[in-house]
């Protein structure tokens, strides 16, 4: 397989973080997967979409970032940070998105990197969505650290289920452009933890990556799981607390 | 009351978020309120939590964020751009996010804004979550626009309901610093639906702002509602679909 890592970390060396990207690289190529990696950090990626991202416009008086997006998609007008980035997530395979989880989301530098780089009528748009996105045929896994306990992100956890948190980046960006989304892999505060849970994490990391050609996607609605309408056929089971039927108790 | 509002829109003036802006502004100084605006696009906020956000450090040779904005706001040594923000955020009594949804989130420039101005040990760390947070007193909300049509959101709608997407910034980042949550405005597909849908939203937006006093705020689990395990304590009602006692069936 061709693996994609996109990765964020403020530190550049000695971090738990950094620890799970050399022990992924290492086991991916062991298992004779060809790897490319983002270290967004290192690259010093601008996040922030702008007119700059585009050297034409379609409507130069207004932004209007999507449709520029579209304009430059057909223009060859996408600024080259982004194109870049773009080969790299149309070569791969598997696409491994690793970052420690900061208000229950990614890091700016990475969520920017969505903003620009997944672009209107190449991986989203008029009849790009879902089983129909631009990305289709790849996988995606997200692989996150934080400091809250395992506990902590059950459904009924302090703070909410990983899978109600994770919602927004698994159904809303990566099913939503076409990947099939594996489960997660989470390290709960490892460093808290001391260096055997550390190394305990690593080895499971290690034993997740090996399997991950095996692994089964999450479950996620389609597109043809809604009507006309929008929402989700009669005789549709929800698939998750997230993604649920309308009750008259509501 | 003292409002101030975080803004991020790429177009900086001819928006339908530029209009909203402008009206809530005139709505809210009407009322007699105070208001402050940081237009993160404007300000050209860099977004990228880092070592640079540090003028001390605990531990120089090797970066733990969360640990050195603990240590810079004990030294004074947190950068001059998140000091101002910080200011402007406990200045206020109501916080209103504006922002266009990118991938079921905030634009990466206000992203950035939660990673940086709120800190350990000053809005969260041991000690300061959910009612104990730094923040407690003050009333929030969100503003946003988005292309999806309501149906999309509702909770069996093909986005999942606004209520999960928003389930990060709600409860992970408002609730849980100490804000009182209150219903988001959505703006749905307004500027595909033309200058009447527009000015409608516009309309509901200022009658919105105007009863924004007597808003009542939304539910989320306090910290006394959780047992000693993290989890929600026997007998307590799970008050959203996201947040759900565990059963059986799971």
């Amino acid at each position: 397989m061709k693996v994609f890592i996109l990765y964020a970390h403020p530190e550049p060396k000695f971090s738990f973080n950094a620890a799970l990207l050399e022990r992924s690289v290492a086991t991916l190529e062991a298992q004779g997967h060809e790897v490319k990696v983002s270290d967004l950090y290192q690259m010093k990626f601008n996040p922030v979409a702008s007119a700059d991202d585009f050297s034409e416009r379609r409507f130069p008086e207004r932004l209007q970032y999507d449709r520029e997006q579209k304009h430059a998609v057909a223009h060859q007008a996408l600024s080259s940070d982004i194109a870049i980035e773009i080969e790299k997530v149309e070569w791969c395979d598997l696409f491994i998105l690793q970052f420690p989880l900061y208000w229950f989301s990614m890091p700016a530098i990475m969520k920017g990197w969505f903003d620009r780089v997944f672009v209107n009528s190449l991986h989203y748009g008029v009849g790009k969505r879902y089983e129909t996105g631009g990305l289709k045929g790849r996988k995606a896994m997200v692989c996150l650290t934080t400091g809250a306990y395992e506990a902590m992100l059950q459904p009924d956890g302090m703070m909410g289920g990983i899978e109600s948190i994770l919602w927004p980046i698994h159904n809303g960006t990566l099913f939503y452009t076409g990947f099939e989304v594996l489960p997660p892999f989470l390290a709960c505060s490892p460093v808290h933890n001391g260096q055997e849970a550390c190394d305990n994490y690593l080895n499971e990391y290690a034993k997740r990556l090996e399997q991950i050609e095996s692994t089964e996607p999450m479950a996620f609605h389609p597109l043809t799981d809604f009507g006309k309408d929008f929402r989700l056929k009669e005789g549709v089971t929800p698939r998750s607390a997230v993604h649920r039927r309308v009750t008259s108790k509501d």
